[in-house]
This record gives structure tokens, C-alpha cells and sequence, in this order.
């Protein structure tokens, strides 16, 4: 199985060791269009080879767009072009955060059914192929959507990819899994990007985060460390559940500043003890 | 060397661990007035007996106070009356993570130069003895306040007290203490307890959010999990300069929801990358 990855980075570059270490794939052609990045990933070893996007496309089995949804979204189109051309049997997933304009993009395309959208629920703070590690995917869940849309041999074919990674497949429409991730992924960057703002603006001496950070601040924090070329297209593409994410957030924010400014101690602890159930669920 | 500790929770317990292992003190004294509590950390070994309030503050060379923080306001001036009938040698510190209103407590108090303020930079999510571990303050910061108003013969064998932990200390007086904990501890609790309500109001299907929750979810929302007894005093005492906090937060959040509704990608991205330059201060 020949896999043609394209983008480099935390993603990519992580999909690479592990669909080689695992016997999935016999060869991996790369191709990265920042120079830096792709020298680094071939130095490295990430790939067995870095080729432009065109060799990449027409040599592979099955194409893993890894880049920010936005290129995404342009290039996901071109891709099925090619393969029209190329008249053989080949797959195209993507590896995106946000769903339903990246599926609409390709809606009436002749070869749709070649495309399986997917979205593996695993990443870092980190970016670029100095970031990929073995193992990142690893026990988490992947979700892939409108599968029904989608050639079956081709889903297949994507299932037993994310089985060789240890995923567990999860099935959702793309307008669902946008809304989901709005709540569940997409505003804890949105709050980490704002509590990086909050305290940079108003801690001017900056040793004094450093000294009075402990772990809680630090974990809370580190998600703000995220690439902006990859947040900015997920945020802007997923606007309106973002939106509705932000409106009750900023709800439940003033329900904390309306109880600690009048000194209703009832009125916190009962906020924080609702909060707390959240217990139940994350480990 | 006799150390008595008054609550034996996450903070007492884990001290009373290491100041054992690493020879600071001879005997440790616990009291604890919850009784599983108290029970449990007598069949752990965390302290070599569990004794009463006035048992554990009459016989120890220095009293540790690792109570919520609105139990302790109220103690400390009790300790000192007994410290004041005993008649010997005795330090007493508090471990609370605000320090205004607890200074302000004891200012007139004959005894005030045997009291020290500290504030180890330490903790995770958990709470009771049960949580207690070797090393949480190794290599972190402690703030000790006000010491100019301490025996300095009692801060002396305080900071021995933090350098057998291992840990840092600073100095800072109580006020800019509760301004700068502030910015950077209690905001971030704050914002996760903020997340976990919002996830939980709106995801009614806890499965999706167990299935979407990738590490980045989980440790922005970590700190959602903390105790409220410890947390209500703390952001009843810190009221002000909480407020001011939030308050920032809260702007910082509408900036986003304004570039976002605005589909102003560029407005986000310089958002995003103001927000990258928490990577300077966080490892």
C-alpha cells in the first residue's frame, strides 16, 4: 500500500511513523510546500520520500490531506481532478477539525464517493515535523463523517488505516461532529488563547508568572502555545457554533462575577460544584 | 524537631511526607477534624499520630495551618492565644493561597512575630489525604509575606522548613501576593470551572464528550475538578482583585467573538499570535 501524505507537520508527520511502524504502508511519499519543514521531514526520515504535490497525488493508494482547513478546502477538489485522471482505484481522506464546508466543497464532484472525511481526535500544542511523534493517535477516537457518501470499499479501506493506528471509529454527520467539536474543542483554545491574553496584559513582569505559576496555570494555559494558521481557518470555518459556544461561556463567566461580587459564597459553591460532575466524565 | 499539622489533606498530607522522609522533623503531629479523613491518615502513616486541636498545637516546634482559607482566618488568632499560654519557642505558618485578609487577622496580636504567611505553589485537582504524594514541592516556588513583621529567627527556620522541600522562596507582601495569584492561579480555575459548566449545559449526550475529548479538552478543563471548600473562601477573599480579573477575561473573549463573528481572519490570527507569546514564559 502506497500512502501519499500531504503536509508535514504534528499530523501528518505522526500518521507517517506510525502507518510505516505498523505495517500499513509499504512506502510513504511526502509532500510539504513550506521548504523548510520538507527538508526537515526528509532529514529526519519522516517519509520514505518528499515529492511535489502532483507526484504525490498520482503515486498513492490512498492521500491523507493533513493540512489547515483552509488549503484543505482548495485542495481537496484538485485532488479528486487528478484522480479522474489518473482512472484507477484511489482513496482521499483529510484529517481536518471542522467538517461541513470541506465535505460541501466536493458535494457534486463526480468522484465523491472516493473521499472519506475524517477527523482523528489527537494532537499537541506542537507543530511542524519536529512535532510528530509514535503513538499519538493512540486508544483515542476518530470520527469519520457522511460515510454514506462514501464509496464502501473506500470507507473500508480508511477503517483499517485507523485500526493500524489503534483508533476507534466513531460515525457522525459533519453538521453534528461541527457542533461537538465547537463545544468540546474548539473553545477550550478559544479560553487558553484568552486566559494567555488576560495574564500577559496585565502581568507586565513576566518573572512573576514564571514564579507563581504552578501546574494548574501551565495546563490550563497550554493550548494558548497553538498554531495560528491552523485555529484561525478551524474558528473561522465553524463560526456559528463557535459563536453560540462563546455567548454561554461568557454566560457562565458572569454567573461567577455576579456571585463572587455580591458574597454569595451559596451562589460559588454551587457553581463549582456543578462544575466539579465534570468528574464523571474525564478521568 | 516536632511539626504539627493542622489538616491533613492534599497540601498537609504531601508535607508531612516529605518533611519526615527528608529529616526535617523528628515527629509529626496531625490533626484533622473531618473523621474518614482523619482515620485514613492515621492508617496511611502519613503523620506518626493523629492527636486533638490543642494536643497537636501545644506539643509541636512549628504548627503548619492547611486548612480552606476561611477556616484559617479563623484558627490562627486561637493558636496564638495558645502559643501565648504555653510560653516557649513556637512558629506557626499558614499555607493558604490568599494572604490579605489572614495578615490582617493576627496584625495586632502580641504574638505576631511567630507567625510566618507562606504559600508553596504546589497542588494538583485532588483532594485529601488520599491525594497526598512525595515531591509535589519539589522545584516549585513558595511566597513568604510580609516577613519584616515575623521573628526573623522564625523565618529563618521556615525557609528551612521550604529548602528541605526543595522548593524556592520568594518574597512579596500579602497585597501583591493576592494581586499576582490572582492573574495566574485563581483566573485559571475560574476559566475551567467556567468550561466544565458550559460543556456540561450544552453536551447533554456525555458520550460525545468522553469521545471528542482529546488531551488538549482535558487539561484545559482539569482544574474544574477542584474542591470547593478550598475554592469558595479563597475567591470570597480575593474578591477584588478577582473581579478585575474576570472582568479582563472577559473582554479578552469578546475581542474573539468579535473577530470571529466579523469573519475578520486577520483580527483572530493577531489575537492567536499575541496569545503564542505565553511560550516565552510556560515550558
Amino acid at each position: 500500500m502506497k500512502v501519499g501524505i500531504i503536509g508535514l507537520g504534528l499530523i501528518g508527520g505522526s500518521m507517517a511513523i506510525d502507518l510505516k511502524r505498523k505495517g500499513f504502508a509499504d512506502e510513504i511519499i511526502g509532500t510539504e510546500n513550506d521548504a523548510v519543514n520538507a527538508a526537515a521531514a526528509e532529514k529526519m526520515g519522516l517519509v520514505d520520500r518528499v515529492a511535489d504535490f502532483d507526484e504525490c497525488v498520482d503515486s498513492a493508494d490512498i492521500v491523507v490531506v493533513a493540512v489547515p482547513v483552509g488549503a484543505a478546502v482548495r485542495m481537496l477538489p484538485r485532488i479528486l481532478d487528478r484522480f479522474a485522471t489518473n482512472n484507477r482505484r484511489q482513496v482521499v481522506i483529510d484529517v481536518c477539525s471542522t467538517k461541513e464546508q470541506i465535505v460541501r466543497s466536493v458535494h457534486y464532484h463526480p468522484l465523491r464517493p472516493c473521499y472519506v472525511p475524517t477527523h482523528p481526535m489527537a494532537g499537541t500544542e506542537y507543530s511542524g515535523p519536529w512535532a510528530a511523534m509514535p503513538g499519538l493517535f493512540d486508544g483515542r477516537a476518530c470520527i469519520l463523517c457522511n460515510t454514506e457518501e462514501s464509496d464502501p470499499k473506500a470507507v473500508h479501506l480508511v477503517e483499517r488505516l485507523y485500526d493500524a493506528l489503534n483508533m476507534r471509529v466513531i460515525y457522525m454527520n459533519a453538521s453534528n461532529h461541527d457542533v461537538h467539536t465547537a463545544y468540546v474543542s474548539h473553545i477550550s483554545h478559544i479560553t487558553s488563547f484568552a486566559l494567555a491574553l488576560t495574564v500577559l496584559d496585565k502581568e507586565k513582569d513576566e518573572k512573576h508568572i514564571f514564579d507563581l505559576a504552578s501546574g494548574g496555570f501551565s495546563s490550563t494555559v497550554r493550548l494558548a502555545k497553538s498554531n495560528a494558521d491552523m485555529w484561525v481557518p478551524i474558528l473561522s470555518q465553524n463560526r456559528d457554533n463557535v459563536l453560540q459556544v462563546i455567548d454561554t461561556y461568557i454566560e457562565k463567566m458572569k454567573d461567577f462575577r455576579e456571585a463572587i461580587d455580591n458574597y454569595d459564597e451559596d451562589g460559588i459553591r454551587s457553581l463549582i460544584e456543578k462544575a466539579n460532575k465534570i468528574k464523571r466524565i474525564i478521568r
